[in-house]
């Protein structure tokens, strides 16, 4: 929901002058992505009209790491994986300055998000993920995963207090003591997009049509993207587990790029874990933006709730069979 | 800013059932008006895409006065005036209800707000202004403008504390005092935008392309409408006053609807009440969205800027060379 960066109508003009793109017929803020702003723009061209997305990357935004994502993005679109092309200007370039931002153009992706998913959306989405990870695996660059274990070990003392007045102290603590030890360190890795949530997917007429938003991409266990993808598809904001649609999200993942029995057997500590990462970073958030923001925060208690549940599970000997309905 | 109520994919696909438009293959919530939420929407049908604006009026919103606004658009269509074609339903109603909204689909156009203004939009402007004026003239509804000087009399006292806040308060009481006794009783009327400010109007290739956000138009002096404009396209966010800007606008209104000298005489004192009148709901807004709030408000400061301009010249004797350069 943002657009932190006014962009001028003199400025646009001044700024799509390096582009071969025609001349802005239309341009409005999209309220899409928390972190940038964003912009749907339209073009003519010779009567031919295209639209495109206009990123300007704002502070938030990791800028030394912007043609790591840029670069994923050219390679999914050469790998035919359906994702936002970015658009080079007439040097070359596909990161400009625009505003004092850095700023970039990619196609518009025609599509709906879905949420919540039926399983048909989920079975779609478990194959795009394994296409995802399969058109990624020959992409030369990598970057680490800064929300990774780690991260969650240094950060969860820091808000312990924020936790607390959640209620979700406990679990918060309960959840790190279990996955220090458990935390796997030799599954199969590649690029994963590590933010693969409903809003970030479009379909078209229940196919998967796209993904979008890259820019938490980094180079992590594919099944940890899995992980990622299970609580955000096959767990409602209840934290209630859907067993039909996490059996849907791996057969599909599964006929794609098979899982090791060494992978199946890691998926509930990662999905602990992925649990975990997106609940210390909601928890930051939810305190940082409570008082005057321009974004709307997204419960911390909806991660919580979910890693209660993993922990039960855990505890009682959560199997396979809670994954495979 | 706006996406207050969220659409899912489910709720969009049963609405648009009731259309002739075909299934939604884009939709995405759109940063525009600060009162309802939007979306902009595309559609297909045998092989024909179309753009649409989808608002959800918000509490906000004067519901019962939304078959005013959907009535004069539909008019205004008719009548060859460029603004957003209201799009009736199979039943032909043109407000349905969506996700406990009421909701409306208009057609969406091409352009592109500039701002700030050149002349020679400022000229396009004035005499789109008077299109409207002209175009809505023959609509047979009317609605009473609450925003005039009744509600700045009732309105001041009480946000008399936040108006000292800003330094404003003897700008406020003054402009109040040089109101009461010389606003006109009997100038043309008809129907007025009232809101006509840039980020409202679109532009292609400098030509005057469309009008939009009606929900403030009411019945009112067509010179006010004037007033509005000028204040916000002849002056800029500094309050100084550019009299090519002024003259452009004037002259271009003028050549398709004649002021009389009654009218242009009272230019003056109008131009401090549409001065007044966005300085006091801006008052009002800045003061209750400072905590914790969606929307970033407008600053008042810009308006109790402009109420001293115009104050001072009334003193010193404004006479119409200041709006004729």
């Amino acid at each position: 929901m943002a657009v932190y960066t006014p962009v001028e109508a003199a400025q646009l003009r001044d700024f799509l002058q390096a582009y071969d793109l025609g001349d802005a017929i239309s341009f409005k803020g999209i309220a899409e992505g928390v972190e940038n702003s964003n912009f749907y723009l339209e073009t003519e061209l010779s009567g031919t009209r295209r639209a495109f997305i206009l990123t300007l990357y704002e502070k938030r935004a990791p800028l030394a790491e912007l043609p790591f994502f840029i670069g994923l993005m050219q390679h999914l679109v050469r790998a035919n994986f359906p994702c936002p092309q970015p658009i080079a200007a007439r040097n070359g370039e596909t990161l400009l300055t625009l505003n004092g931002r850095q700023a970039a153009i990619v196609s518009f992706l025609p599509g709906l998000s879905v949420d919540p998913p039926l399983v048909t959306h989920c079975q779609q989405l478990g194959g795009a993920l394994a296409d995802l990870h399969v058109a990624a695996s020959d992409f030369p660059q990598t970057r680490i995963n800064r929300l990774g274990p780690e991260f969650w070990a240094q950060t969860a003392p820091l808000l312990g207090k924020q936790a607390q007045q959640l209620g979700a102290h406990q679990t918060l603590n309960a959840s790190l003591r279990a996955i220090e030890p458990h935390w796997p360190q030799d599954l199969p890795r590649g690029i994963i997009h590590a933010d693969l949530f409903p809003d970030n997917v479009f379909f078209r007429e229940q196919h998967f049509a796209a993904a979008i938003d890259f820019y938490f991409a980094c180079t992590d266990f594919w099944a940890y993207d899995l992980a990622i993808v299970l609580n955000a598809w096959a767990m409602d904001r209840q934290a209630r587990w859907h067993p039909k649609k996490a059996s849907a999200i791996l057969a599909a993942y599964h006929a794609k790029r098979p899982l090791s029995e060494h992978e199946m057997h890691a998926l509930p500590i990662l999905c602990l874990g992925a649990a975990l990462r997106f609940f210390l970073t909601r928890l930051h958030d939810w305190h940082a933006t409570q008082a005057g923001a321009l974004v709307k925060a997204k419960d911390p208690r909806e991660y919580s709730a979910k890693m209660s549940y993993f922990l039960a599970r855990l505890d009682s000997g959560l199997d396979l069979a809670d994954f495979w309905s």
